[in-house]
């Protein structure tokens, strides 16, 4: 459901409406999804009693499957503000949803927007969705993938300044980046995956010339991936391996995805045709997690008016990724 | 004309012979030009006596001006090696045609690849193009643009290590990048132009959580450029500016430019939908200079299959700067 006082409910309401999930089904409190269903011109919730009963859902409707331990009101909370209930709920569901992935119940996570503030003004100590997965999945590595149709990108670093984010690409990160990738392409189906490593210097430091990382960090990193069996290259100048992966129907993509070495390196190419399309998926993690690429967006809270086009692209994206 | 054993000549004929740039001449060789011609199937060249001769050349020719000063033999220079004879050619043709821009008998520089080390081996002080060309113009400040049809970014830093890049992003850079942006965009014949800022960290710092840059210098930078009468703004998350300045039919860009803190910030979304369309324009210059987004390719280097599309995209650009 993601946090009730953002966009989450009204686009879910809105995706469900228009049958752009095929089985899914909410995760969530029903009077919150009343509210979104209303917000979008009334739309029928259907209130399960089991998961398994969102596959026999009927068409147009929104299917809600209510967990325990919800706060009360939250459907009287006002839109776009930050509150510890809303924070607290959005916690529930995701926990509560990561367990039924986890029985065997649903197939497939995909989260909507959270606020962080929210989430700390309950008291929980994760600053987002990926630090709470992965330590309900027992902490294992995890790394950030961002995809659309044309691109795939999975960030050595993330939300850290651009100084730390230098000191961050070390080898260790940057080969256990790579294994990531590579393990999650052969579950997604890839018997071989192409993985390009960007650099991370102009000209991938042309030689040493603009930066050492190339010879000392990345390219070693490669080289050991390569020694484990994967089809890992690199380290390619950044400014033209996105454009070499990039994959259309006039134009195939020379890698299957790439590894960036910060989060802007990595984003930029993937949000530059649009950001509606741009989808977050968590590797490493014991099942498949999207996400839409935005947030709560509390401005547009309720009006009705938010796009559901990144929260659609997520949903098919883990059914893909799922074998669906 | 470029370096003699690289593919500037050749692109250079292809692009003349199909009257891809009416009015134009090369600043070259004219032996240099012959086997260029031939390597392309042979084309007529025709050698200028004068350069205001170009306006009235035959169709499907070759029109050359040959300074003086070149050295002997160049076109029996090996095709794909570096020479100091190349080196040497190629920066003599850039000062002659500089020379004529600035005596008005040219309207715009379009500069073909040379090869760093060639003048480097002909002794020549300059790493490149735009430091040669800043010291002919008497050394003002330049700062290097890359633009396609949809994307115009004007960079702070270019070929210096991501480390060094974020040591040269100070409020002196990004004022003076913006100034010189607005400058030229004004000479271009835009009224007001809209420049937009990107910030250097991940969601342009966040508020100071993932960087301090765009709190201490950058926004420091853009409110110094506006009390001056400049529409800057910013700074903005460079993972969504450059989305949000690309100007398509159906999607009008929200700014005319964008100041990228680095080189690869700027250059992964130019390059993007493909490296044929980027044009290098250096700003800060008296007059307008263009050139191709590629290097002497010397691999290719006389075999006819390079290809002319930057080159002619350069031309076109350059033409349009003008005036033209």
């Amino acid at each position: 459901m993601g946090d009730p006082c953002g966009i989450g409910p009204e686009i879910l309401a809105m995706a469900l409406r228009d049958g752009a999930v095929p089985g899914g089904f909410v995760v969530g409190d029903v009077g919150v999804m009343r509210r979104a269903a209303a917000v979008i011109g009334g739309v029928p919730v259907a209130v399960l009693d089991a998961p398994a009963e969102a596959l026999n859902a009927p068409p147009r409707c929104i299917p809600v499957w209510q967990p325990d331990g919800l706060p009360a009101g939250l459907a009287a909370l006002p839109w776009g503000q930050v509150h510890a209930d809303a924070g607290r709920a959005a916690a529930v569901c995701i926990r509560q949803a990561v367990a039924l992935v986890q029985a065997g119940q649903a197939a497939a996570l995909v989260t909507s927007p959270i606020h962080k503030e929210a989430l700390a003004a309950a008291g929980e100590p994760w600053p987002g969705h990926t630090e709470l997965l992965q330590d309900l999945a027992g902490g294992a590595p995890v790394r950030m993938m961002l995809a659309n149709d044309e691109l795939r990108t999975v960030l050595v670093t993330i939300h850290v300044s651009l100084r730390r984010a230098i000191e961050g690409v070390t080898f260790d990160a940057v080969l256990s980046t790579i294994r990531i990738a590579h393990d999650a392409a052969r579950r997604w189906g890839l018997a071989a995956p192409r993985i390009a490593v960007a650099g991370l210097n102009p000209h991938a430091g042309e030689g040493g010339l603009f930066g050492e990382e190339e010879l000392t960090v990345i390219g070693p990193a490669v080289q050991a991936a390569r020694a484990e069996g994967i089809d890992a290259r690199g380290p390619f100048a950044p400014d033209t391996v996105f454009m070499r992966a990039r994959h259309t129907a006039d134009h195939p993509g020379e890698f299957d995805m790439v590894v960036a070495q910060y989060h802007d390196q990595g984003l930029i190419p993937v949000k530059y045709l649009g950001v509606e399309h741009g989808v977050n998926v968590t590797l490493g993690l014991p099942f498949v997690r999207t996400s839409p690429d935005h947030g709560t967006a509390f401005d547009l809270a309720g009006s009705g008016r938010a796009s559901p086009a990144s929260l659609i692209a997520a949903a098919r994206l883990a059914r893909q990724l799922a074998g669906g």
